[in-house]
């Protein structure tokens, strides 16, 4: 089958998927996790072909372990399975209800998107954890994992898809794409697929964001700030510019800049370089941070680069006006945090930093779905529509419209025959 | 200014406004409208220029009526923004609130969405309402209206800029577009305007789709279809018919194609074909709808053909199933309805027909803001992310996450020595 034929098949069953019945998703989610347990041996053994080939290719031992699925990470994944079984079910539920007039009735109800295209790292556990995301939902799903994975993949698909079908859902809900090749051809089905989340490296997710006319759903850069302001406990402020920077600077969610209030800097650039000293953290700082403590220049390169290590870019600015500023215009609107005790000050950051994530006393590493209680996460969006920040399963959903009638029309209104009540009902969609 | 200034200086505005008070909000909603009151006769005599030049060039008598900016309209304008002005603000209203831990606390908050780029018909009463309902929610807005309106679009877009400005907005949150070469500039800055919202023709509004990496808002176009089931009170039916197609034909809720199920169209179709001629209505038919009753022939062009007028495509099936897969092929997303009296077909229906309004027992025109009870109307999506059929305000806005804590990191959590309590608070955010 042609990209074109896997992603048509996977509309035509998306629209069937609309309407499965929560028992019948459940029951499907429960079963994949059977399967999965009893084909451990195989899959396993699938994977290994992919760990020997990786190995030879010299793939990083982080990406080696990323690529490894044993027992241990299938039980994971069946755990994450059946714990979805567990939760509500989102399609269906009735998000508004208006009484247009007596006997019409509107209901604004969630729905699926259709189909998910979603490209992710070589890491088999998320193959599972997206497919079941879009099983829940309701959506048809077209997966491409990393080429590493490719052995893995196919048998967790195959699986997934077999188990599925058999379990009452439509054939051709799940679709795997296995090249490059296959990935562009689906950037150019905005026909057929209706979200893409990309998931890797910035100058990927950059790349397919620029090659589709598909809605993407993610976030290419993570440039996060820390900014200390003029009234702060400095021993926080301390304590989140360490964690925000070096509890793991490898994500998105790390900081990479620094600002300063001057009325505070004399005081709190010497603590904080104490605390990120421990972690061996390289400081650039701007002219006047560089008078204060022992670092090297920042110029106009740094404020825009999301270093992902144990570096750190630092600015000293006189209004909080100003890193505000900063924060809109060199950020990616991903997280910024501010800490202070003013709580004048901290509203006014709150509402001026236009970013998915802003925070007043904590550390940018909180946003992410697990820490945000949204049970599991289809990705972290900078997007300013649809779905923002740490995106959970309602970024697969959206709503249609219900209209329950007895047989009114347009004109009995328009003549002035009937008049519109428009009551809010607060009630479930009956149908 | 070149629209890159305009787009630029708008975004730099709408960082502003996103922090404006509800009080300056509506009092510069007040405002432009006493502007607008007290330069009546400055405004209704560029609109007289406007009308002269489109009397010159022929313009359409309809288009003259929609161009025409008089006392009456003026009045109207004027009643709208005040009612708006009393509306609640959307801005800042807390969406959902999680513990996340003691002291560390999640709210997900309404924003705006940044810059709207807006292009509309040449109806001088549609740029008052729509700057108005971006100063209401926050956002900043580039405005380019239909050019046989331009010396009415100059003068309205002045008034609304001044006093807005002298009420305490941000100078620059609303710009104006005057030529296509400006709209084509707007369509390339993606990293000024957040959204475009296109009104106008179908083949324009694809035009924009088409030619644009921002998000569009608004549907391209509406073949809608009513669907006449085997069990299914007759009379009503035809009703529905008749409103759906004939009420107002040229608008994109109308109906374009019924379908009807052969079990009732010897029956029916006789009586549906007597309400349709009454207006006049010509008819294309299936080859069992063409044995029935007297029409023209249709073929496939037919049901992909959004007709806007009194002219009407028909097609007999032999199962609800092969309406659905119709209505899921040809149709727009738009509105689509059944005339059943079957509730188990009619939830089905409801179900599995993928569009953003989908109806039972109820006339397509009914799909529209306004009867919905959404005040004032954006547009019509049929995007399937962010917003889906009539969008009022909220298709304006989108969230925020704030995080107000007390100097957590995530270090002590990712360590065990705290642990996360995930409590839905169902309080609003306190800053």
């Amino acid at each position: 089958m042609s990209i074109q034929q896997t992603a048509e098949k996977a509309k035509a069953a998306s629209k069937l998927m609309a309407a499965v019945d929560t028992n019948t998703k459940n029951d499907a989610l429960g079963k994949i996790a059977e399967a999965l347990e009893a084909n451990t041996d195989a899959i396993t053994a699938a994977n290994k072909e992919d760990l020997e080939r990786a190995e030879k290719g010299n793939l990083a031992r982080a990406l080696l372990k990323r690529l490894k699925f044993d027992g241990d990470k299938i039980a994971g994944v069946c755990r994450g399975l059946r714990s979805l079984a567990a939760l509500e079910d989102p399609v269906g539920k009735t998000l508004a209800s208006t009484e247009l007039d007596s006997g019409l009735e509107l209901y604004k109800v969630a729905c699926p998107l259709g189909v998910v295209g979603v490209i992710f790292e070589s890491r088999p556990d998320a193959l599972v954890q997206i497919s079941s995301l879009c099983l829940k939902s309701g959506n048809g799903v077209l997966l491409k994992g990393g080429s590493e994975a490719a052995k893995t993949n196919r048998i967790l698909a195959d699986i997934i898809s077999r188990v599925s079908v058999e379990a009452g859902l439509p054939d051709g809900w799940i679709g795997l794409l296995e090249t490059r090749e296959d990935v562009s051809a689906m950037l150019g089905l905005d026909n057929c697929v209706d979200l893409i989340v990309p998931r890797g490296s910035n100058e990927f997710v950059q790349f397919i964001m620029n090659n589709t006319n598909i809605p993407v759903l993610g976030h290419a850069d993570g440039i996060c700030h820390v900014y200390v302001d003029r009234q702060a406990d400095l021993d926080m402020a301390a304590e989140i510019t360490a964690d925000s920077k070096c509890q793991y600077p490898a994500v998105c969610n790390a900081m990479e800049t620094l600002l300063v209030h001057t009325d505070i800097a004399e005081q709190f650039l010497p603590a904080a370089k104490k605390a990120l000293d421990e972690y061996g953290c390289r400081l650039k700082g701007c002219e006047k941070t560089q008078k204060i403590i022992e670092c090297e220049p920042a110029d106009e390169d740094d404020w825009q680069t999301e270093y992902l290590d144990y570096e750190l870019s630092i600015k000293a600015v006189s209004r909080m006006e100003d890193a505000i500023e900063h924060i809109n215009k060199y950020g990616s609107g991903h997280t910024d945090a501010i800490v202070s005790s003013d709580e004048a000050a901290a509203r006014k950051f709150l509402s001026l930093v236009d970013s998915a994530d802003v925070f007043w006393n904590a550390s940018t590493r909180f946003s992410d779905g697990f820490r945000y209680g949204l049970g599991a996460e289809v990705g972290i969006s900078t997007n300013k529509i649809h779905a923002r920040g740490p995106v959970g399963l309602e970024g697969l959903l959206i709503y249609k419209w219900l209209l329950l009638g007895n047989g009114q029309t347009a004109g009995e209104y328009a003549s002035g025959q009937r008049q519109f009540t428009h009551k809010t009902l607060g009630k479930d969609c009956p149908l």
